[in-house]
């Protein structure tokens, strides 16, 4: 088996053979936004950027390939950020009108992080507001488009990202996850995201909507540039105290390792719960893994039916905390969806959380002892392909509760547990929508749940190239 | 300086000796409960106990002690249990009517620990209901009554532990500290309480009031006695998560250490908030220390003004969640300041309890970092001696809150940041009463904060025995 190159891979080879460098790739990054932005309907991917700035950034990089003096695999490769992280210069929204905020001093970590490996960082990405929310589907800024089918939502909360990355805008993007929101929309448009394990991926600097699930973390073309984006992301960092004292992260990854032997766990009970087309293209990739000699053993994931419910009193009571002040101030702004959530979190009892705070103690260890006997859990990303977007969804918010069960039935058990998880795409529905396939792993075994992610990245058909909307900014 | 016998030392020398066996030792003990409880007013200090239970320990370490194998330096020694715990084939009432318990079937962790080593475990003592308050005024139970004034409360809600210990029924005790349990009551009954570092002894078979906040730790005369049960009864244990993966808990202790340049960190703002009394116990206290070497150093504690709101509204939240269900089935069987108390924290948002938690963990760091330039911080352990009994005590509970405010203002602090925290016997106030000195340390230090303890110990006054009802077992 030969590995494949990398989107992040195909770049650094331009810059390296010559045939292309960062200021050239920068241009067609910023003309490819503006394309996707002008398109009728527009994709509403990124809520701000500027050109100067990606310019100069690109000079920078430009300059350091020619004298030989380029600082890694990511230097001047094309990244995403979602707009919940500061970066300097630049104002953070959050997908909302609530915060008014002006531009910000500092970069949060992950942004410091993506300059110190010379980065080409491509701007703000659109989100669902404040995070919260599984569409994507955004009174401010507009909603972000599918690139597979622009009727349709990139899904959330990082649907820019996802968006942008099928798009062919740029290989690589971060993004956050605090109830499924790297790995719904990496599911919906065909990309993969990881949750990494908590605590892994600082979150200085990165609006907090709920402190105990939330987590950052990277978006990419394929697994391997996801590993790539995690190395450079990953680790202590003194902003985060979250992030102290923990193994330390996989800095190498080679997408070509076996699975034989792999024991891979199946709620199948919890996976009927798809919906058809997902189910069969589930099959499909677990066939395929059992074909490359993974060992599937049944599995009875604990409290399949009050995860969300355990998810979605923690994130809310959490949420109004974070919010509570701006809540006060000026709730009337938010969207009908958003503040339904936050208000209902605000009304929530200590007693109510601290109920579910004990279930989900209850939930972790259960989990670390299912994790003892299989070395990773695999279920759907989402029980649904992307959804329609509904023509009066701007007025009534992502209130229809049958959609957002099924974006986020399988995302909230690696949130409440902190255990990584990745979406990484399965084998397309009949109609060529991508259907995620997730990852689920032990503790800081985000190794493992990436080997997994590549062999079922290797047993699935590419996805076909978004027919309206494609870019590539390196041909 | 030569060190002086501590009590459970006595009795192990009494039995190597053969002067006295623990078959004698347990009459005694039997009698003087009896004696304490027959006594007009009877000082109520323990809610059950089992004389041929008693006995037939007693008689199995005699005989360990004549065959030469007895355990180690609690073998036959007399152990008082705080009614929260399990032990196997007793009942625990948690000082209160409303659980209506059965004989327990497993010993809680502390007690299979106290077995293992030999101890005499004579039975369970008066605590506040449910643990929730500072008094130790029980109408289930009664109200503990402090050996050195009768008409004067013991503090809570380790009462009877301390109660016990002071009358010299028993020289070592096992009590729960969520807000100042074990502290409280060993600063008024002059005797020597350590609530450890959270996680450090299981709190396996202990009823929980509020899990982030409660700690088991041992009581007894001297400090030396409180380290030895100390070493007894830490360290992990399986069935109780926050005790894995901490540091090696202290096994050994001399007494003897010098405190020449240990630095005392003092906020003598804070000092001031004591009545007058405690304010000249503290200098005293405070110039010995001096004498002794260790360098006074000024310090602010961080939110002092406002560490009581943070505890009550984490304890009372805490504490409804743990006793829902048999508030819903029967509140009124509550005295009444408990369940004002219980139903109080019911009605606490969810954000009221995390803002308090947010502020809590910012405390956490502000004390961590405080700790780097200080060994021990040094404050009264409660701000009062003990308060009288009020004649209306046991009808509208404990409801002074000039009183309980008093009692806790030093405690809450040790149990918000899990620091480990000593009350140590300092000059008695010129009523002869005993005033507590508090010696609070960094986490996982008990070391340095029994180092410090026995020198405040070497400093002081012995106690006068209590006049009425003090008992001598050893004689």
């Amino acid at each position: 088996m030969t590995a494949r190159l990398y989107a992040a891979q195909r770049y650094t080879n331009a810059f390296r053979s010559g045939r292309l460098d960062p200021i050239r790739v920068s241009e067609r990054c910023l003309d490819a936004i503006q394309d996707a932005e002008n398109h009728d309907p527009s994709l509403r991917l990124f809520i701000s950027y500027s050109g100067p700035d990606v310019q100069k950034q690109a000079e920078a990089s430009a300059q350091r390939w020619l004298r030989g003096q380029e600082l890694g695999p990511l230097d001047g490769v094309p990244v995403a950020i979602k707009d919940g992280f500061d970066a300097a210069g630049h104002r953070t929204t959050v997908g909302t009108a609530l915060l008014g905020r002006q531009a910000s001093n500092v970069d949060s970590t992950v942004v410091a992080r993506l300059r110190r490996a010379g980065a080409l960082i491509l701007g703000k990405t659109n989100m669902h507001e404040v995070a919260l929310g599984a569409t994507g589907i955004n009174p401010h800024a507009g909603t972000a488009r599918n690139p597979h089918d622009l009727e349709r939502i990139c899904g959330g909360s990082s649907s820019g990202n996802a968006g942008a990355i099928a798009a062919g805008i740029c290989p690589l993007a971060v993004g956050t996850d605090t109830g499924g929101s790297i790995r719904i929309p990496a599911s919906l448009c065909g990309v993969v995201g990881l949750k990494p394990s908590y605590g892994r991926i600082s979150t200085a600097g990165l609006m907090p909507l709920a402190w105990s699930l939330d987590h950052a973390g990277p978006m990419g073309t394929t697994v391997a540039d996801v590993a790539l984006l995690y190395g450079a992301l990953a680790g202590p960092d003194d902003a985060d105290p979250t992030t102290g004292g923990l193994p330390s992260p996989l800095l190498s990854f080679d997408p070509t390792q076996p699975v034989e032997g792999v024991r891979v766990g199946v709620d199948e009970t919890w996976v009927r719960q798809a919906h058809d087309d997902v189910q069969r293209s589930f099959n499909t990739t677990l066939a395929a893994l059992k074909e490359q000699g993974a060992v599937i053993q049944p599995v009875d994931i604990p409290e399949r039916n009050h995860l969300r419910a355990l998810g979605l009193i923690t994130m809310l009571a959490e949420g109004a905390t974070a919010y509570q002040e701006h809540l006060d101030a000026s709730a009337d702004v938010l969207g009908p969806d958003v503040r339904l959530g936050l208000e209902a979190g605000a009304r929530l009892t200590a007693v109510q959380y601290l109920k579910a705070q004990r279930l989900r103690r209850a939930l972790q260890e259960a989990m670390a002892e299912l994790l003892g006997r299989v070395d990773v859990i695999l279920t759907p990303a989402t029980a649904c392909t992307a959804p329609r977007i509904q023509p009066d969804a701007l007025a009534s918010g992502e209130v229809d509760d049958v959609v957002t069960t099924a974006l986020t039935r399988y995302a909230f058990l690696a949130n409440l547990t902190g255990l990584p998880a990745l979406s990484v795409p399965g084998a397309p529905n009949d109609a060529g929508l991508p259907v995620g396939v997730q990852v689920l792993g032990r503790a800081y075994d985000e190794a493992m749940v990436l080997r997994v992610g590549a062999a079922v990245e290797r047993a699935s058909q590419p996805l076909q190239k978004p027919a309206r909307v494609g870019f590539d900014v390196l041909q």
